[in-house]
């Protein structure tokens, strides 16, 4: 199949303009693309323009991308009206699984006829595309670009096809990604809440359990992260941060030294067997995101980091302070 | 029972010197105190010393106190000698029960003759007191003062008594660490694992079922994290976000809209009943959280604090690549 270079994608369809298609708007006009919108909604308009014009300064310092224009959008009366011209959908309706098949069967349609090589992402938080591709008459173009909120200032996005998505249509939904400044994962296989969701889930899931009996209140638990270890994971993630607490013997210490924790009543989650095989994954994957540096190194990142985040956070809240 | 304010103690007892003692050395040195340290291992004072002058930069970017002197700790050859004369006893030995039992039992005798008011602290990871306490002739003074990795860095320190903890020692141990700068949570009960270290074994046991899977890689893990929701975090905790991500509606819509994809198999770990009781505890927990601060404002803190954060965390990691 003929593919144009990603880089002559010019016009994204956002289909869905809530909280997260509205967002993804914003960051397609910030890297220079002009929108195609629909949504059913009578306010959509005025949603939209709210959300763009309270990103915009954000954006702006990040870097705008040459010729962005936060008045490159419009909305159109139907979805396929919205396809029609475009390069890329991003579908971002509500979480309904019978909503999303109606509507991506629709959008499969229409990005068919926009072009041979237009491809549909569903922003969906969880549902596999092999359950939402289930009306489509040909699905082959139909993939998950799972952000994250908000689209416009988080960087991952989750990239991962159906049973009868083309690996074209993945690696093109990727690539574009990549192209307009997103950190992808590509998946190989659709697992319910793909990676980050699940993750973040096991957190949500287990403070609701404190919260129901009694253990924890909710500013506590915001707390005790905000303070505590979320302070560490916006430069390095759960592994690499275990891989640090193992001190000189990184993971493959901590593991062996704090092996037995994990059959803790340390959360509700029972952990899996900690096999020879599993330590050993996880001892070679730590070195993979240390990059092979020494844990001096490591360290040294981390407590810059750490630093440089706390001032961050403080300057950003005493500016809403001043405001308020 | 007659106290010296919290003001007046001016050396700690830091007794066991691997990552987490040296660390909190390391802190206690730059809030101006004085250190008296213990730690049976032969090359203690190498690795102390060099923890601390590791940490020295960061802790004075931050802020030193007056007459903070990174020089001002000396090593005793007994955890008794180290603890007289010292108005603190910070506890950091292996976590290793019988270990903690006997040490917890000595450090009590010791700290009672140093003072009426003197406390033992424990930076055990997980371990209740009432389980460490058992040897003790008097547990009076022993709690809980729950540090993370870097202690002199992240703020956090979750502060428990036992069964047998007098009120005033918890009091005590949790109005110290306030004093000297910390972010204190007070648990009136004996949680294992405490509260942040429940959610990030959460999210590490979910981790580690991915991994012994094969449905994703350590990698794929930090960055799902690092590049996602771990740049939310230490502005806004996992209540707040998810009060956030339900728009105008806040929490309240979240779980109203979200609340069945709690029994989506997103995470190996079960939800709770999201009862009318938990949901309203939820609500009315992001209000506090959000400090009675209108969605607008939360959205525009979270805005300027992910940006700050993104660039924050890239500076530290360009800083790096400078050096090696």
């Amino acid at each position: 199949m003929p593919e144009r270079p990603v880089s002559e994608i010019r016009t994204v369809a956002c289909i869905g303009a809530g909280v997260i298609g509205a967002g993804w708007a914003a960051y397609f006009l910030a890297r220079g693309l002009r929108v195609r919108a629909w949504d059913p909604a009578p306010d959509a308009e005025d949603k939209l323009r709210r959300v763009i014009d309270a990103a915009w300064p954000a954006l702006t310092e990040l870097g705008l991308a040459d010729g962005a224009d936060p008045h490159a959008i419009a909305l159109f009366p139907t979805a396929a009206e919205a396809v029609s011209g475009s390069g890329f959908v991003q579908e971002s309706a509500p979480e309904d699984l019978d909503l999303k098949r109606a509507l991506l069967a629709e959008l499969a349609d229409a990005a068919a006829a926009a072009g041979p090589d237009v491809v549909v992402a569903s922003s969906t938080s969880g549902y596999p595309m092999t359950d939402m591709a289930t009306d489509a008459t040909d699905p082959s173009r139909l993939v998950v670009g799972h952000p994250f909120n908000p689209p416009y200032l988080i960087p991952l996005v989750e990239v991962v096809g159906g049973e009868q998505t083309a690996a074209w249509a993945t690696a093109r939904a990727a690539a574009f990604y990549r192209h307009i400044g997103k950190s992808v994962i590509e998946m190989d296989q659709e697992l319910p809440g793909f990676i980050a969701n699940r993750l973040q889930e096991a957190i949500w899931r287990e403070a609701l359990h404190m919260v129901a009996a009694g253990e924890a209140t909710p500013e506590e638990i915001d707390r005790s992260i905000t303070d505590g270890p979320g302070l560490r994971w916006p430069v390095h993630g759960p592994c690499l941060t275990f891989h640090l607490a193992g001190g000189e013997g990184g993971m493959a210490h901590m593991l062996d030294h704090f092996g037995p924790s994990l059959q803790s009543p340390w959360t509700r989650l029972e952990a899996p067997e900690l096999t020879r095989e599993l330590r050993d994954d996880m001892v070679a994957g730590a070195e993979v995101s240390a990059g092979g540096r020494p844990m001096a190194e490591l360290v040294a990142e981390r407590d810059r980091a750490v630093i440089a985040v706390r001032r961050a956070v403080q300057e950003a809240r005493a500016a809403g302070a001043g405001h308020s």
